[in-house]
Order: structure tokens, then C-alpha cells, then sequence
């Protein structure tokens, strides 16, 4: 045993101004400060309540199955995946980034038979190309992303539920970028599963994954409890169902956990839930509505200025998500090397991409508690800076300005 | 939209002498009130590489691949299992108590081909009758608790790895309950995985699983990476393996996502990591030997104070874990009722029993932060006080003068 040679936590005080993790609502930070209560003691039971009821709110629905999965965002997408689908089900994927690559991937180690509607990077789908999908593929489930980050774009999804009830599809959003930034109107929708996670536009930290789950899911995912293993079957409507192939992400047993029942699962992740109950008070303290807007002034500026800055933006006009941008990197301009530089000069974090768009985009985030003026200006200054500092000769110099003009001043 | 009416968090403060979880040592709590780095950020990083050191010594091990699953206790263990066993795999579980009934009903959900070795509850396995089980069961992997909260036995398991390599089998242990408390002696014993938590003798929260990896079991696991799904084969020596069942738990992409490749994988829960990080650090400024002695000096006192008000305690002598105290309920005493005094008059929580042992014990904890020589007298008195005013006529009033006793008082 050598002695301890690391000292306390101690991070530098970055902006995260990039896709996510996001700084935390000190608040939040504040919340999870709070010592431990026995998992079955009634103040935490009671504090369990208090966040569904909270979540409710968040999700925009009257679900009552509404609840946090113990992981980061992808927990909660692998237990909406692993809970809904058996081996051999036919899963319909809407796949236009990254996010949708990640469904197929985890529904495949699942058994699923997978079949996507591929969509160009940079746009969303139509209802009638999802009305075209489910028509020809005849999915057990629908899956799609609100929003996803490696693409900015937001995918409409009214009309998507009422469209899955009539071909009896279940239906699964992935709202990790967009729960807290941009209306996840579960019950509107008429969706059936939803998931976030808190570090995005919750402005919590990474580590909890809201889910609300509707009463038809919630009775399909029930009807697999109690299965002996080996028996298998792929449909959904003989009445022989698969096993949950998790113990850690079974719904079914969550939601007993959960209920009045109080049937032992895991250990509730304390802190955890903590912070997911405090994000999510912050957010209807303020109000819906004024949250959206917020995010959504924070991106009309953040536009205006990376265009002030002759910068194009990337992605299509109308479905750009209003907590994330991504901008084109000019020709001649080492992304990379602005990113170090807005990180070592101003302690400002932006994103790079993925995948088709490594290289070609940064992702510009004003997320949760970073969806602020200030905040936003900062980062337009800093960067007009760095780019001047590397030579880039298209910028005005007039970034800020714009996006002031764009907050009325 | 209604308003928010709950307030804060705010919860009593309880001293929690149960078998989990137990209050948080104040530096853990504070540490997880940082705020967040990106996830590629030098800076965090560096805290996972240094977590990585830390744990390497918290297992007493050299094991290059000793980092944290992201979620409760139980998330590291199907992250171990699912990773280690293909759909036909054959595991030997040795079953001492629920925890082994865990390990088989996570297992069943893999596809695993599963034989257990039954031990009586309050009792351990012999090296023998593990040996005669891998000689009658050929399996590909045993598993077995170190120590089983349920019953409070400790598995000794000097000498179990090189059975285990001798016959080629892949061993995995779970060291939930005695991580921090005993000594998880990874590299003595020659096992090839073994997970803990957090919330019982770390002294920290639930939501983060610390796991070491041997490098057997990771080269192994490696082999299961980039296989195409539908490619099954229940051996392992033939070359074709299944791909993990999981995406999350997957700790190939795990161990690629916390290696100098960084690639990307789910967000690092970071204040998880934080409260993970400062836990490891205060045991290695402890020091592992003292911290152990300090474990052990708590459960010998709280022992001799049961005794002392006439209490039997419950399983072997020679095998009682040293965190955790089963203790009989006497006859005529309701043990609900004990718990709801000591949680309503003294703020402290002492645990209930599952399964054969419901209603047939309380289980204490004296763990982590917890396993102080004030706290083990405020329980025992405690106790002593509300025993007598539930007219249980067997306390002697000298619980404390024994526990005292213990310590040299």
C-alpha cells in the first residue's frame, strides 16, 4: 500500500458550453449534499413520491408509472429497449444520427429484428415516412429521437402516438437532449415510453434517467414478470412472453420497487435522487413555459451571432433544437485547436462531432442553467476572439451585438 | 400545470445501522458538490486515472482494469456476469444466502446453465465442497458472495482462485457488503472479477460499482467485442463468441471508454465518480490494515454488547462477517416495533431480514463512517432502553459496560 498521493476534488471552473454534461444548477449540486436515508425509511419513500409527482410535470403527462431508472441517460434507453422488446420482436428505428445508430445497437445485443428509417444527417422524418415504415415493417415497437445531439435537429413528434395506437405499435422517445429545454409532451404525443437523463437541460448532473411510462407499456412490460426462462416467444399476443433478459433494468420490477408494494430491487441511488428531484423542482418553479423560452432565446442568439460572425450554421432551419447549435468550422480554421484554445484561454468547453460530421461542425450548447444572456454572450466573444486570434478573416465583430438585438436590446 | 409545493431536501438525520445503506463520511458528501468537467476534459481524465489508482488499491490488487460501473451495487455485478457468461454458459454459484439467489435469477436471465453448490443459511462453503461442485458441474465460471448481508457470513476464499485456474474456470466474487471493511484481498485470493458498492463499508452513496478486472477475465471479455449478432456458441474455446448481451454493462466498451483510447461509451456519472474517489481516499489515508481493525474492533463490541442484554447472536462464530450483526429476536418482542422505537425515539435504523431469517433477526451495521466506538454504544443503549420498555425482561443493563470492555475500557 503506498500512501495517498491525489488530492480532494478540485476541478477548474469550465463553461460547459458544449453538447452535455452541462454546469450543474448549484442548487442541485447543493441537493445532493444531503446524507442518507434507509431505502425503506418513510421520508425516502416520500421523497420517491414527491419526484414522480415532480416528473409528471416534467414529462407533460398524467402517467403513473413515471420514475427514475439508477444510471446515466443510456440506462434509461436499455431498460425501455430490454423491457418492451423480446428476442425476434421487429423493431422500427427512425435513424437520423448517432443517437438512432445507438438504438440498433442496443436492440440488437437484445435479439430484436431491426428495421430503420434512415434519414440524412441534418434532417428529421416526416409523418408519413414513419406512416410508410410502420406499414411495410409492421413493427412490435416504434423508436425514434426527440432530439439528437449529434445532429441539432429536432424530430416533430405530434401525431406519432395516435399514428402507433391505430397499427398497435408501442411507442419509445428518447428525450435525454431535449426533457427540460424543449416540450416532451409525452401525453400530447400519445407516446408510450419517454426517458431523459438530468445533464442536459435538467441542468443536473449525468447519472439519473427519468422515465414515464404509459399504462398500455406498463401492462405489456408487467405481463413478462413471473416467465420461467426458456420459454421464448417473439410475438406479442399469445399470451407467452419472454423473460426480461436484464434483472437491473426490468421495468417491471422498478415499477414494484416504485409502487406502493414497495418489493426490494436495488438500493435506490440516494444522491442521485436527490438531484433529480431538485432539477426537476427548479424547472416547474420556474414554469414550463418560461423554461422553453429561455432555451429558445439562448439559441435565436447564439444563431444570430455565429452568423454576425459570417459562420453558417448547420442542419435544417426548421427543426433545429433550441438548446444545441451546430455551425459549420470554416475552411482553413483547426477545429480542434479553437476548441483547446476557447478551453485554455477563457475556460470555455464547446463540442466537437461525430461520425460524418467530425471535423466538419462545432455543437454549441446553452443547456439547463447555461441557457443564460450571459452566458451565451461570453461564449460569442470568446470565440470571435479565438477565431481572430487564428487568423480567420470572415468575422464582423459584431457577434455580441447581434445576439443582444435578438434579446430585444 | 400545478405549483411545486414540496420543499427541499431536508431529510432527519438518522444514524443508519443497518446493512445498508449508512451514512455518508462528510468529505464523500462534499466531494459530490463539485460541479461537472466535460467528459473528455484532461481534467476528468485525470480523475478517472487516479480512481483507477485508488481502487487498485481499495482491491488489493495490480489488475490494470480496476475502474466503476455506472449504477448501484447490483449494476456491477450483471455488468461482471453478463459480460463473462454467453447464452448456454455454464455457472457454479456457490448459495449461502439471498445474494446467491441473485446471482442465479441475473444469470437465468443471461441464457446461463446454472448449478449452485447449497449452503445453509448463517453457514459458508468449504475449498472442498467448491472443488467437488467444479469436478461434478465442468463450469465455465464460479460465483460466490464474499459477504452475504443476509445471513452476515463472510465466504473465506483464500485459495478458491487457484482452484479455479487449476480447472480453468473464470471466477467472480461480489464484495458488495465487505468492500472497505474486510480485506478484499483480490491478487491473494486469485480471483478474476470482483464488483462492491459504495453504501456499506465505503462510507458512500449508492450509484457507483467499483470492479477489477484480471487480465485473463479482460482478454476474454475483449474476445466478445465486434462479434456480429446471431453468432452464438455457449464455449469458449472454440473462438466464436456471443456478443454481451448488453449494451450498457458491456465491459469491453467499458474498458475501452476508461483506456487511453477514450472511446466514447454513456457520460461517466461524474459526482458519482467524485463521491467514488474521495470514499478511496479517505480508506487510503485510513490506511486499509487500521480501517479493517477499526471494523473489526466495532463488530467485536457491538457482540459482546447483545450479548451482554442476553441476545443470541445468529450463524457461525467463525464466520461472521465484521460489519454486520445478525442478532435472534427473543421470544414475545416484536421486531418491527423495536425498529420503529429505535427509528422514532432514537433516530437510528437497524435492519430487518429477508427470506428464512424474516422476522428471525435485525441485522446491525457498524460500516464505514458508521463504525465508530460512539455509535455502537448509542445503539446498544438505545436498544437496551427500548427492549426494557417493550418489557422484555432478559436486558441485563450492562450492554454498554461490555462493549466498553471490548475496547479496553
Amino acid at each position: 500500500m503506498t500512501q495517498n498521493i491525489f488530492g480532494q476534488i478540485d476541478p477548474p471552473s469550465r463553461m460547459l458550453m458544449g453538447p452535455g454534461p452541462v454546469n450543474v444548477h448549484p442548487r442541485v449540486l447543493r441537493a445532493m449534499a444531503a446524507d442518507m436515508l434507509g431505502q425503506f425509511d418513510p421520508e425516502m419513500t416520500g421523497y420517491m413520491n414527491q419526484t414522480m409527482a415532480l416528473y409528471r410535470q416534467v414529462f407533460m403527462t398524467e402517467n403513473r408509472w413515471t420514475l427514475l431508472v439508477d444510471g446515466t441517460a443510456r440506462a434509461g434507453i436499455e431498460a425501455a429497449l430490454v423491457s418492451l422488446l423480446e428476442p425476434g420482436a421487429r423493431l422500427l428505428i427512425v435513424c437520423a444520427g448517432r443517437f438512432g445508430l445507438l438504438l440498433s445497437e442496443i436492440a440488437q445485443r437484445i435479439g430484436a429484428e431491426i428495421f430503420t428509417i434512415d434519414i440524412p444527417w441534418g434532417e428529421v422524418a416526416t409523418l408519413k415516412q414513419i406512416e410508410d415504415g410502420i406499414v411495410a415493417h409492421r413493427p412490435h415497437v416504434l423508436a425514434c429521437i426527440h432530439g439528437d445531439t449529434s445532429t441539432t435537429m429536432a424530430q416533430p413528434l405530434d401525431g406519432v402516438g395516435e399514428l402507433c395506437r391505430r397499427h398497435d405499435v408501442l411507442s419509445y422517445v428518447d428525450a435525454t437532449a431535449t426533457l427540460g429545454g424543449m416540450p416532451v409532451a409525452t401525453d400530447r404525443w400519445g407516446v408510450d415510453i419517454v426517458t431523459g437523463g438530468l445533464q442536459k437541460c435538467m441542468g443536473g448532473p449525468p447519472g439519473s434517467s427519468p422515465i414515464t411510462i404509459s399504462d398500455r407499456a406498463a401492462d405489456y412490460i408487467m405481463s413478462r414478470r413471473h416467465v420461467e426462462a426458456g420459454i421464448r416467444s417473439a410475438t406479442t399476443t399469445d399470451g407467452i412472453r419472454a423473460r426480461i433478459a436484464s434483472n437491473y433494468f426490468d421495468l417491471a420490477m422498478i415499477m414494484d420497487y416504485w409502487s406502493e408494494k414497495r418489493l426490494n430491487h436495488h438500493t435506490e441511488a440516494t444522491s442521485m435522487l436527490y438531484a433529480a428531484r431538485e432539477a426537476a423542482r427548479i424547472m416547474v418553479e420556474e414554469g414550463l413555459e418560461a423554461r422553453f423560452a429561455r432555451h429558445a432565446a439562448a439559441s435565436r442568439a447564439m444563431g444570430a451571432g455565429l452568423r454576425a460572425m459570417g459562420l453558417s450554421l448547420f442542419g435544417s432551419d426548421a427543426h433545429r433544437m433550441t438548446n444545441v447549435t451546430g455551425v459549420l468550422i470554416p475552411d482553413g480554421v483547426d477545429g480542434e485547436r479553437v476548441r483547446a484554445r476557447m478551453r485554455d484561454d477563457f475556460e470555455i468547453e464547446i463540442g466537437s462531432a461525430f461520425g460524418p460530421l467530425q471535423g466538419r461542425i462545432w455543437r454549441i450548447g446553452a443547456m439547463g442553467y447555461n441557457a443564460a444572456k450571459h452566458k451565451v454572450l461570453l461564449t460569442l466573444g470568446a470565440l470571435e476572439a479565438v477565431l481572430r486570434q487564428e487568423g480567420h478573416n470572415l468575422v464582423s465583430g459584431r457577434a455580441v451585438d447581434a445576439a443582444l438585438a435578438e434579446y430585444g436590446e
